[in-house]
């Protein structure tokens, strides 16, 4: 697996991969108005993790700016194509984006996610720091 | 009270107030540096709540724009004065903050917080919704 910076060329295998994690269906949007908007707010971090040139796993760690100047991660969108899962592939994932996050000089990454999953992130050094809360809005 | 978009002024009271969450102390940071950096990142969207010309309550939310083209906030960094507890500032702090991401067209907006402090999200709305994580990393 190798690791590298999203592409515009990669949305369509993203979009397939991140279909794999909910029932609403994504594919009638348009592609290129949500390259514009994601790229037009560079605090996303995203990555993709490739084999034999297809789109496998992808990734993304949101940079805030806080006011008393910390620099904070939030680990978003995690996704590992269920073929080729059980094969560390999202550890991996998990380190890349933990790097980006060191480089952009993050004190510390958070991220949401079920309690299923915890076991799955103390692998990457990650401790549950108390709940996550929702609201939908729109 | 009065809610109003952060401006550099407040600096000096928004890290007294900030203070009040954390041991850790942070009155010989250079608050040029953290205003030119916390600004830099127009992903936060921070707000002061005002009593008497005082900063009494501070709050921020992340915009995230994802590459599906959702866009997702970020509750992070709410504090109400130890004084002026107990007067439904903060849930008001919560709803301006709220206000800001419907502008902003998210569709959810997340935080991440103390199991004690689900009751009081639960006044804005919020459901709990999985388990948070964290890794220092610096």
């Amino acid at each position: 697996i190798t690791f590298r910076s999203v592409e515009k060329e990669d949305i369509d295998m993203i979009f397939s991969l991140l279909q794999q994690l909910t029932e609403i269906d994504y594919s009638s949007r348009n592609k290129d108005n949500c390259w514009d908007r994601f790229t037009s707010n560079n605090s996303s971090n995203s990555i993709v993790g490739l084999y034999k040139n297809k789109v496998v796993a992808y990734g993304s760690v949101v940079i805030e700016n806080k006011i008393r100047g910390e620099i904070a991660g939030h680990i978003e969108d995690i996704v590992v194509d269920k073929d080729m899962r059980g094969k560390n592939i999202g550890v991996n994932l998990i380190n890349e984006l933990i790097k980006i996050a060191q480089k952009k000089e993050c004190y510390r990454v958070t991220l949401l996610c079920n309690e299923s999953l915890a076991n799955f992130y103390y692998k990457n050094g990650f401790k549950i720091n108390g709940i996550a809360m929702k609201k939908f809005i729109k």
